[in-house]
């Protein structure tokens, strides 16, 4: 049975946890924020669940939880960063900051960050770019889960891409999407309820199409967006492919199976041409392009558009990106984060271990 | 039957029937090149097979000849034109050109287009990044032909994305792809040769799922990539939605269902809230995030990585972004284009029409 946390009461802990494991104040802080704000928004496989893969990174040296995060090459309009071997859900807060400082005098900011790590969700990253009237965008490479197509080798992560919209009247449009069919979180659901899955969401390691979950981590691989070749499968393998190129090739980070693995057990791969995981970020300027209030007119325009077009669905209408996760957030804010036994039972030893109480 | 011609004597013909539609001679060899592209790279839909298409969009006072395009909006790494209802096949080797100027000074180039008309191939003007060490981005929205998901309302465009990214040693990567699952392209041929398509292309009218290519033309929608929801179907329509939103809520654009139509029969939209049909374009100058010999030894290796990766295809290997569309050109420029009868007989037509020989 699940059991309800209010997202104050687990920020301060997840904190307390990073401040214990050697973080300055500001830095765990930043990292609590965007841990939280994934859980707050639904997206319950990158919340406070992780806490625990993070801390054993840090205990195998592999997290810096006192990086030197520095901006290592620059233009008007980007920047590239070294984030140390640090936390990505602190360097991509930095890395977005100065993308939007950027933007701020260039029109537009891109940086790509190197040597970071696992950086959350992307929309924490992009959304910092809302209420400064841009555009934000957010991407980052991944540990390799998801083959080309009719392959089996993992070669690329579910390397996700975020967009965030600003809208004046209406919530935001907020595109938050892992580039394969299915992202890991859906299933590990599946796994747990010993559920079949879709066909088209993985492939078994003889790149046979399986529906049994399990095939994953018995050597399968999961298919990029489009499944396969009839439905567009080197579209999503395409855009994964983009997504590793801009976070990592740009930035100087680790490539395409290169990619270090987010838990701490897995050995690094050996000989790698990178460093760490790498992330892109973007901030546009809306009235870069146009003067702000014939953009917020448009939008709102489009918003409502779109809206009130009929589908058939719970709501009778379509629904926009971004939507779901706005309806967690406010719920959860309200009504506190639910969290399975399995997870408080692990934050609960991590508490013990640490000399804190949860 | 096909009948092969060569690519100069098509992009002579394509140049002299621009030229006796009133416009200048260097718009109408850029606008001869962006179809004979198309082409060449093996995208019929989109080459000389549609100049009849813009002749009556010409004809219908919807496509100026003579367009003062002209930027409207700017700063350092951004820029907005209004393409004055001229060729977008134009427009798009415009705003691509500036944006590379912006890059060479700011990093990065980012320009909106609106007002403007069908701008062929997305790849076409992205790949005019290349030679300059840049990668490209260009995308565009188009005519409403695509549903959101669970919904049979045609609310955007095939809207594509290309991303052009230069390599030294290999072939460039260029993903160009559609955001819905087959391009209306695919659907032409389906139902020319009176053959079924594949579930999860299309919806008819009542949004029920259907393999009858002939739906579209019924009331029908296309389906964006993914197909369905347990096969990320939101994602393919979020994606749809950005590049409709940078195109055209950025530019000034029309967007969603108030595209205007690409063929010259079908009437406008009243009350459109913007202007003509809009595109996006993107530089970013590879130097301005690394040095540059260190980014082509990455994108070289990365290549070189993935190619070499097995797959259980025609070639035993991973076929990369671009790979098919670069054998055509190779292989086209050298043996010619084979074009279908309809098509030469529809070239006579226009040649007859305009005192011209073909």
């Amino acid at each position: 049975m699940d059991q309800q946390f209010t997202s104050e009461y687990l920020k301060d802990f997840i904190q307390k946890v990073f401040e214990a494991k050697g973080m300055n104040t500001y830095q765990s802080s930043e990292c609590a924020e965007g841990l939280i704000t994934a859980d707050l928004r639904g997206i319950d496989s990158h919340g406070v669940a992780r806490l625990s893969g993070y801390v054993r990174l840090m205990d195998a040296g592999r997290l810096n939880p006192n990086p030197n995060i520095r901006v290592v090459y620059e233009t008007p309009s980007t920047a590239t960063i070294n984030a140390d071997s640090g936390s990505g859900l602190y360097a991509g807060q930095v890395a977005m900051k100065i993308a939007i400082e950027k933007a701020k005098m260039a029109g537009t900011g891109w940086v790509a960050v190197s040597n970071s790590n696992h950086f959350g969700i992307a929309a924490h990253h992009a959304m910092l770019a809302i209420p400064h009237d841009m555009i934000g965008i957010a991407m980052t490479n991944a540990s390799p889960l998801v083959s080309p197509p009719q392959s089996s080798s993992r070669m690329l992560g579910t390397n996700p891409i975020c967009i965030a919209v600003p809208s004046r009247k209406h919530a935001h449009l907020v595109l938050d999407m892992a580039t394969s069919t299915a992202a890991n979180g859906k299933l590990e659901i599946a796994q747990r309820k010993g559920k079949e899955i879709p066909k088209g969401w993985l492939v078994d390691k003889n790149s046979n199409e399986s529906t049994n979950a399990n095939e994953l981590k018995a050597g399968g691989a999961l298919l990029p967006l489009g499944s396969d070749i009839d439905h567009g499968i080197h579209k999503g393998f395409g855009l994964a492919s983009m997504v590793d190129i801009l976070s990592a090739v740009l930035s100087g980070a680790n490539y395409g199976p290169w990619v270090p693995p987010f838990v701490s057990f897995l050995p690094l791969i050996e000989n790698s041409p990178g460093k760490g995981i790498g992330h892109f970020f973007g901030a546009m300027r809306v009235d870069a392009f146009r003067p702000i209030d014939s953009y917020y007119e448009n939008i709102d325009n489009w918003i409502e558009k779109f809206k009130s077009t009929p589908a058939n669905n719970i709501k009778g209408r379509v629904i926009l990106p971004g939507e779901f996760e706005d309806e967690f957030y406010e719920k959860r804010f309200k009504e506190g984060i639910p969290l399975h036994d399995a997870v408080v039972d692990d934050l609960k030893k991590l508490a013990t271990e640490l000399g804190l109480t949860f």
